[in-house]
């Protein structure tokens, strides 16, 4: 679809390709939701088994399974202790990335979760996007040099076979903590050339790579940010049609790295 | 000093008394950048030893060292790998804030830095000011419930001997991970009620607070957010002058937690 036209809302059936031989065994899913992460734990038949892997004061949740041969692991930061609300944002993405890769040491990292779109740049609602590059938007430093790791835009690794096996779309990512957008945000994202906006990519891509493992980024648009509807009733109203299409990607990529 | 009076530019001299007895044997600080906490470290003789508690591939520096019978240990989260600037803001210090917490164990948690500082609040350039509650906002989720996580306003452990003996200020504490401040910032700053600003701090409590390690925030004012003049230009003018309160207040501190 070309920048700008108009697309209906529809759930990305994505086709599952057979995927070519490589040498992943086991996969880490970071998700910062649960109503995103459960679908494809029951698809995936996975049981919940975190007291061994993380600390016991913590709110983060681990479900682990073999699946199609892969140890699968899909971890959430679960849900604030005082306000029940899920633990959304870089900041706890970022810790229980950290925590999951240190005790399972997992050959791919992948956050799948939902964002928001830009129809200028070509995003529909119920897309389904792999991130080309991350950034923040959020992290303005007016100081040289702390600018731009304020911005922190990092490439991640191409993933060719896997978007055209998959029938993806390609964007760039830019995080912030806010679900909303400020003007300061809108010209940060601008300048970050973003198709797509989230609030946990490039802190769990960051810890991702701190220790070299590769991280591949699949967000599912809930909402339109340029479409003139608020984010937050275009957000609630599509989040579950967003998780059907991320649990369908989900497997299907699962199936793709199988082997 | 009443809220609103003008002040000059001093560096805060605090006064060292003796401390009471208490049971604190390992203390924590954590500090965002290299040129506050080197000082710091110079003056307790602290020397680096990192590795047996960092993963091999964080820039996370460790420095340690008994001092007065205090097991002291100060933790950076180091350098941008590719830019060579501190990993500032709430990603770097909550990961390294999780790490040091995890190896350490520590009684106390102490988040020394800087901060801007709100002249109609009371804050002055140099004053040193104890947190007596932190909040985020840069966390703006539109969404009920969401919303009050996003700000996450926590109140800290009341310090009101250590507050009476050094003379320092109180003041509530907003962090967010931009270095100036936009006016949807400058909204939420203002319904946090807070005098300083950080890019930190809530962050770290937040992590400190997982763990039921009591946390104590210190921080010394570098620039007056309403002050006229660009928060750059003042911060780091006064970098260098702040980082010597915060030295001096962090010795005295340490005496005063001795015992």
């Amino acid at each position: 679809m070309a920048p700008g036209e108009e697309c209906s809302v529809l759930v990305h059936e994505a086709p599952c390709l057979a995927p070519p031989h490589n040498n992943i065994s086991t996969v880490l899913l970071v998700i910062a939701m649960q109503a995103e992460a459960l679908p494809l734990v029951e698809a995936l038949k996975l049981s919940q088994d975190d007291t061994l892997v993380f600390p016991k004061s913590v709110p983060w949740i681990k479900y682990s399974g073999i699946h199609d041969g892969l140890h699968i692991h899909i971890v959430v930061p679960g849900k604030d202790a005082v306000l029940g609300v899920d633990n959304v944002g870089t900041v706890s993405g970022a810790l229980v990335s950290y925590a999951a890769i240190q005790a399972l040491q997992p050959d791919l990292l992948i956050n799948a979760g939902t964002a928001g779109g830009f129809k200028a740049k070509g995003a529909c609602v119920g897309d389904v996007f792999v991130a080309t590059e991350v950034a923040y938007h959020d992290r303005r430093i007016p100081i040289p040099i702390f600018d731009k790791y304020g911005v922190g835009a990092t490439k991640t690794i191409p993933t060719p076979k896997l978007v055209e096996a998959l029938g993806l779309k390609l964007g760039k990512l830019s995080t912030g903590n806010s679900l909303d957008m400020s003007p300061q945000d809108e010209e940060v994202i601008k300048s970050n050339d973003a198709t797509i906006k989230d609030m946990e990519g490039a802190a769990v891509a960051y810890v991702a790579n701190l220790f070299s493992v590769p991280a591949i980024l699949i967000k599912s648009v809930t909402d339109i940010i340029d479409g003139g509807r608020p984010t937050t009733e275009e957000f609630l109203e599509n989040l579950s049609m967003a998780a059907d299409a991320l649990l369908k990607t989900g497997i299907c990529v699962l199936k793709f790295l199988n082997g």
